[in-house]
């Protein structure tokens, strides 16, 4: 079809949007990101995502699809000659399911109270994300890529997250890498990727304008 | 395979569980199902599941796959060729995905609040559940089922929490039905398929049973 547009209501510094960006790149899909202002929000995307009101959403054929996992496996369904993200096994499936999922349920929150949190706070969001961070390299364990030899759909999950690192290391003043060093050479394998490396912003960029956000956000 | 057993890590309240009940009925697969006390965990819940430590578990050919969606996914996937739960078509499949997810953000946790919350809170959380329980009758309009002409994976996410409505209105002293009248004839049609009936306890068993819990959980 010569009209199956796709659009990506955007936001750089969203790691959910970047997960979106590295799997569109990963299958060479041509879109037009449309940045939004997240302080004063379009109508656009009030209109595309009436229920929670967040990007990213994909715009695919006047259809929108909203929250980035299940964006990414609609990419994955309808882009499914090239780069699959989800493994073919059943079994394998779910555990990338099951762990994008538990980091959909932690990683955030806690990385969020990490560079934006005092004292007490801070030091059990601390530890809880480094507890975090160490399940995921286990779970990495020896492999190249959570998905094997190749970045899959838990790679592009988690990847993101560490263009944040550098944010949450100087506002909590702790070393991710000292704790998590493999985790942390897996980051660097992935930025080798061209789909990474161009979807993630520099992490010094995200820390210089953490300063804003928190002023944005009422947080001294 | 002879020896493909399936167990079930099982809790016979837990709308999480019934929902692979149900599933596993659609496909006609034979299982165990292991009733869990989930005051005094088993060895086996905390080594099948040692992140959440929750039900259910499923537990296929010696692996265990957890959270409830996750595991709906798994079934529909190994045993494609009956009853399929998600639609082919990728669009519709990201759909009943998000709405799927948008049920498990908001709805466990809204209902509790409603049946143990007491006061102001409680009163928010009731209009709460209203608006989301009208958000879901809007998305099933004039539709027999969410799936269409036939149960599907958000019917099977969604109905299990229709055996907890008793449990809300009585504490919560309000009717459902006078506020979403067509999702309690959705709910009444999804009840009349043997895979629901016998999966879903009966309402009041789950009320007189809400005491107990009230008092387990120290909630006076």
């Amino acid at each position: 079809m010569e009209d199956n547009k796709v659009v990506l209501l955007d936001w750089w510094a969203s790691a959910f949007a970047m997960r979106v960006k590295i799997a569109l790149a990963e299958k060479g899909i041509k879109y037009e990101s449309k940045e939004q202002n997240l302080f004063n929000k379009s109508q656009e995307l009030l209109e595309a995502n009436p229920i929670h009101k967040k990007i990213p959403v994909l715009i695919h054929d006047g259809k929108s699809i909203c929250e980035s996992l299940v964006i990414l496996q609609y990419i994955d369904e309808v882009w499914h000659d090239k780069s699959p993200l989800l493994p073919s096994d059943p079994y394998r499936r779910s555990q990338a399911r099951f762990w994008a999922d538990y980091i959909d349920k932690k990683l955030y929150s806690t990385g969020r109270r990490v560079w934006t949190g005092k004292g007490e706070d801070q030091e059990v969001a601390k530890k809880e994300l480094i507890e975090l961070l160490k399940t995921m390299e286990g779970e990495l364990g020896d492999k190249h890529f959570f998905g094997g030899d190749t970045i899959g759909f838990l790679d592009v999950t988690l990847v993101p997250f560490t263009s944040w690192f550098y944010t949450y290391e100087t506002w909590g003043n702790f070393s991710i890498e000292a704790e998590c060093p493999k985790l942390i050479e897996w980051a660097k394998r992935c930025l080798e990727k061209e789909s990474v490396a161009n979807s993630l912003p520099h992490p010094h960029k995200i820390y210089e304008y953490s300063f804003e956000l928190k002023k944005k956000l009422g947080i001294e």
